[in-house]
């Protein structure tokens, strides 16, 4: 392992390919397609380790994002995001040579993309089925079946089905808990299925996609977090350590051996704010060990307890030395609470063999 | 105003001119130097501003960080977090036509320093005065006195002085509440400064900087913060809202009227997810409205009240409509909780006439 002279994302291929691979073969026995959103790695290289399993449509939530992952020959992309209007350039620009999917939520969008697309785009409804957060919500049928009629009438767009991402699955624990809620998704998809049988039916959330055995009526998983996982998904059940696609590397800074402390460099900057709860103790990533194979163990008794910009605090000074069979801790390895958002606070990613692997660098 | 294609970091320059004008006569005032931290902004351009007020001396959070700045002429420059060793090639480089100033806390890492070093640094100690983060506790005087008779005993690295960065004064409201914390730390500075009368005195946070008259006996000032500002800084009582550098400004995606929300493309990928409490509520930033010289001013009854990575909610609409004079709301400017993270989460700043600032992007 090559000398850390700063904090790295570091990605362990192996795991992502058959988190690539598990997720590929449960569409197949579902019958639905896999349309993974690569908002999680926003990396051309790894996006060719999907293209390895067959996967041709993506997932993406901006245009610019879109225009990334085009270069690399990616040519049938949804945009995962409520469409608004001061995007139409990049929308244009995009569909030369793209068969996108927009989100559609307001009727007089309808209108404006006919007379402003210079290519035609499929248009998706997302639906808000209990989440709350962005779409139209099921009970508005007559909505629905407005903007269908109307998309149906107007040039320039094909109205292709229905999107669904759930988010309240990310604050639960376990299958039966995912269960209880993806059933409202799926419910409201059964109803949409019987007014529509042709629409698509895609759901995005990483739980129920990674726990579930049934999810039907649904046509299309799109989810983006199973490529990397993280300490959140291990919470809720969707996978174990051994599938971490990626950790941060971190530098000890200062050991605190009265406090039992490690001063770490790796803060907001690296990690993201986002934190959990964890038998009552804020918890801003997991310590593990890991070998060259991917292998990857907690290690008990630590965890980050607190991040400022650029630093961070981690328990359990002790028990970190003793699983790194070091005296001289110099680096702790780190499963993040939230992969997607500390992914996209790297620059690049670095393999398990010192290699670097570019991705998009922000918005 | 130009068309709002995806989410900006807007900058305005008066008011951050303005912020580091007060600053560097406060300094002054003082008879302490101003040795702003560049972290929050991470901009060239953005740094020329303090060298128009004189500023010749900078603060930065690591050695790539340095060199970002050194490249456009920055040659004096402290690296404020703790010294670990495999940062030496890195500070060597920068050390050839900078003078640093590190951070020491062990006492054997001065002699892999005076081996290791190809050009002299200057070695400051992190007093920890019950912050509790990094840093030597103010009570191991013995410690102190080691250290410093360790590195006049060394070849390549010279003793300055002391640094203190007091976090808690960011988790309490009004002059009172700060001057009661940063009681603890100029304490500890009179106490070293008894011991070793010619020591630098340098104290980092923004809230007792912006607030206080009497931070004697400290010899120099550097925060960061102070250039952007942010909701973090305007509750706790170190600024006002016409006193922000620094605003958020994003399209809206989807109106939800019944709720009174509107979905915006500004997500924890904008903002982070750093987040205050005002009054029960969970706030991840504040709707403003501003005008073209700068004036802001908070938009009551509203609230960004959730976010995930690219989606945000913010609570009252009609109130947003009110405001802005308009019944098609394309865009909303919001105060962003924690200035320094959303910056770093942005390729560029944008100016208020629509130029382009460039910044350092990522690590």
């Amino acid at each position: 392992m090559q000398t850390l002279r700063r904090p790295q994302a570091v990605v362990i291929e192996s795991n992502c390919r058959n988190n690539i691979l598990k997720m590929a073969r449960k569409a197949e026995r579902l019958n639905a397609s896999f349309r993974p959103h690569f908002k999680t790695h926003q990396s051309n290289i790894i996006s060719e380790w999907f293209r390895d399993e067959g996967i041709t449509g993506i997932t993406v939530s901006s245009p610019e994002m879109g225009a990334y992952f085009a270069s690399n020959g990616w040519n049938d992309i949804t945009i995962a995001f409520p469409f608004y209007r001061n995007q139409i350039d990049d929308i244009n620009a995009l569909a030369s040579d793209t068969r996108l999917r927009l989100f559609i939520t307001h009727l007089d969008d309808i209108d404006f993309l006919s007379t402003s697309l210079t290519f035609e785009v499929d248009l998706m409804i997302e639906i808000n089925a209990g989440y709350n957060r962005s779409g139209t919500p099921i009970r508005d049928t007559s909505h629905i079946d407005f903007i269908i009629e109307k998309i149906n009438n107007s040039r320039n767009v094909q109205f292709k089905g229905f999107y669904i991402h759930d988010g309240d699955t990310y604050h639960v624990t376990g299958m039966k808990s995912v269960k209880e809620i993806i059933k409202r998704d799926l419910e409201a998809f059964k109803k949409l299925n019987e007014l529509y049988p042709a629409a698509e039916l895609s759901l995005g959330d990483t739980p129920s996609c990674s726990m579930l055995t049934d999810l039907s009526p649904a046509t299309e998983l799109s989810p983006g977090n199973l490529i990397f996982y993280d300490l959140m998904q291990i919470e809720i059940g969707s996978c174990t350590y051994n599938d971490l696609g990626l950790l941060i590397r971190v530098p000890v800074a200062q050991e605190k051996t009265d406090e039992d402390e490690g001063i770490i460099h790796g803060g907001a900057v690296h990690f993201s704010k986002d934190r959990l709860s964890i038998n009552g103790h804020d918890t801003y990533g997991q310590p593990v060990n890991v070998t060259q194979n991917g292998t990857i163990s907690k290690i008990e008794g630590t965890r980050v307890s607190a991040l400022s910009q650029e630093h961070g605090t981690v328990k359990g000074l002790r028990a970190l030395k003793e699983a790194y069979e070091t005296e001289n801790l110099q680096e702790i390895w780190i499963c993040p609470v939230h992969s997607c958002l500390a992914a996209n606070l790297f620059k690049n990613y670095t393999t398990l063999s010192g290699d670097i692997i570019e991705k998009r660098v922000l918005s």
